[in-house]
């Protein structure tokens, strides 16, 4: 099998404000994070070919191409999975491209997830034959089940709240860097962290994302046509998913040897030819704060069991840090596009455009959220 | 971009028994389609390592994975698009091999479509910013939408409700010849159909699939790979999917020069190098009979308005008529997977497997449904 490393690039990208109340359909943002990412290519509308879309109960392939009048399409995909699924999306339109199906692939994710109730953890709630074993015991939506897997990690590793704090901590110093975060004008303490309510316990309210109203887009090419194009392209070294055989959806079970986050990150880096250290900014999908630090074992970041020591003392801060997080302040702080903003946030800093700019990243790696299926990408300059 | 012609191939075909009431979950079935494709393959359950899944609302790749222990897949892709779809995943699954990232990748559908009401038009319920335009007045099914194409084809085209009841007695009489079918015991005639109680004017209850519990599952590999394994290879000559900006969810204008069919069918026909009349076996989802003539006249096998002359006297059977259509009795008589038995079935034809076989079949074409996003295939001996 062919390696796809470096041969598909990040040419183009889009994003809308997020808010709480856009007042906006979902297809009205979607369009303009679409029509700004095609526009950031320096592509036209008729050059897309392919759609990486969203979820039907949302803004599906057929509405964009509907909206945009796009004639040529013959290549496109809604995958599921939500936040798991995001970069696995990029995966996606690139294996479209690797077939001959397109050539320049749109892909998009449109939320109102503040201003409407049915968005995030839809999936979530489609899973009749699993709920059935785990609703009448209480198990009622995603924060339920990462209690039990935070509970688990403090049991086994000795692991506490404030630790889950200190990742809400830097997510949000890095949103207050971002003048788009939703969160950019409220400093957040640990103190504030733990006097928050309790949401499932051991996780309080600070450790969930901000749902908002918003949408994200890229644009994916081959790398031959990315150096033509307006942007310095942003080259695609790994992309991939996992999931494991012993996945519960919305849990994970954190003293498990193989995951589909470690599942992931073997493809990613074995993909890429680098290892953890080689990596500049990390982009991991933040829906709560437990499943970031364990990402950060199971992505080799640290030991298992580590994640705690690892991220005290702000060591996911920049520039005082060990390696920064989620830059643009992430689901927790920027507002929760479903991971798509990490993609996007990714690219900026591989350009050098973010406002909250890690000087010299030259790798960025984007992780999907945990719990679920996954996926992941390695980016470069 | 690298054409795909017959670097892929169809090695496995599995198919659980069509039933009412099957009394089995949706899981279970996919387990019995899915172990039996990759048996008739001659694979092992470990070689497998990409998933194209049914929708998580039905039974997922995590689901599938977990089942059966799968710990290398790293490629998963669950279309949307109900019956639109299942050629089009087909073609997902070789673009995940083409960008190297599985090798051997089952493909499934599974359905409690008779004994659960949550299936057939689920992906039809989920777009609520369309329906709200719609269902106020009237549009509540896919029948509805699928009536008023009806309606406009015979204003235009003159065609009439018996044209349409041609395609379901053809249908019939293919069930009629397996075993397998919902509907092999129970013969019908034209007369039978027009005195049928009307479902949503023009259209008749016999001009509807029959909704049915069952699974259907298939393995892609790479040609190469093919020829070591225990089936003759059926190749993939093309594979692609096609929406048309101008497509309505549920419903086409049959006068419309360009649909989605259209633009599926210049694609199919460039990519493999061939014309309809090249074509052995036609194998077009058949969700409603007015939507197979439909797509007949889009497809390219009669003009565009001839489609009433074309499916009369028969003219769809085998081995008196000029093309055969749906040799398995397809949606409408085998029993509705979503087109699915459409894959099925044409592999079967090309090893001359089938029980209602076409003498000599070299060539199939699958066509998805239409009056959505659709997608299809040419599969060659």
């Amino acid at each position: 099998m062919e390696s796809i490393k470096d041969r598909y690039a990040i040419v183009g990208i889009g994003q809308s404000p997020v808010t709480l109340r856009s007042g906006r359909s979902e297809l009205s943002l979607a369009l303009e994070a679409v029509t700004a990412a095609i526009e950031d290519a320096g592509l036209h509308t008729k050059d897309i070919d392919g759609i990486m879309g969203d979820h039907p109960i949302r803004v599906d392939a057929m509405a964009i191409a509907g909206a945009l009048g796009l004639r040529r399409v013959g290549f496109f995909i809604e995958p599921e999975f939500a936040g798991g699924g995001v970069p696995g999306g990029i995966m996606h339109a690139l294996a479209g491209i690797a077939a001959g199906r397109a050539e320049h692939v749109v892909c998009y994710k449109s939320l109102n997830g503040a201003s409407k109730v049915t968005v995030p953890g839809m999936a979530f709630d489609l899973a009749p034959h699993e709920n059935g074993f785990t609703r009448p015991f209480g198990l009622l939506d995603p924060a339920a089940y990462a209690g039990l897997a935070a509970r688990r990690h403090m049991h086994e590793y000795g692991t506490t709240s404030r630790h889950f704090g200190a990742i809400a901590v830097t997510c949000r110093r890095h949103a207050n860097r971002n003048s788009h975060a939703i969160m950019h004008d409220r400093p957040l303490t640990l103190e504030d962290h733990q006097q928050s309510e309790l949401l499932a316990d051991p996780l309080r309210i600070l450790d969930r994302c901000v749902d908002v109203d918003g949408a994200a887009a890229c644009i994916v090419t081959t790398a031959e046509r990315a150096r033509d194009l307006r942007q310095r392209p942003v080259y695609i070294m790994a992309a991939g998913q996992a999931l494991s055989p012993c996945l519960a959806r919305g849990t994970k079970d954190p003293t498990l040897p193989e995951n589909e986050t470690s599942l992931l990150s073997r493809q990613l880096f074995s993909m890429a030819g680098l290892t953890p250290s080689d990596i500049d900014v990390l982009q991991i999908c933040d829906d709560f704060t437990c499943y970031v630090l364990m990402a950060l074992e199971d992505l080799g970041f640290c030991r298992k069991g580590e994640g705690g020591g690892f991220v005290e003392g702000g060591h996911l801060d920049w520039p005082d840090g060990k390696i920064p997080l989620n830059t643009s302040g992430g689901n927790l702080s920027e507002g929760n596009l479903e991971g798509f903003n990490h993609i996007v946030e990714g690219v900026r800093q591989l350009r050098g455009a973010a406002q909250a700019q890690v000087g010299g990243a030259e790798t960025v790696l984007v992780c999907g959220a945990t719990g679920t299926a996954t996926s992941g990408l390695i980016l470069r300059r």
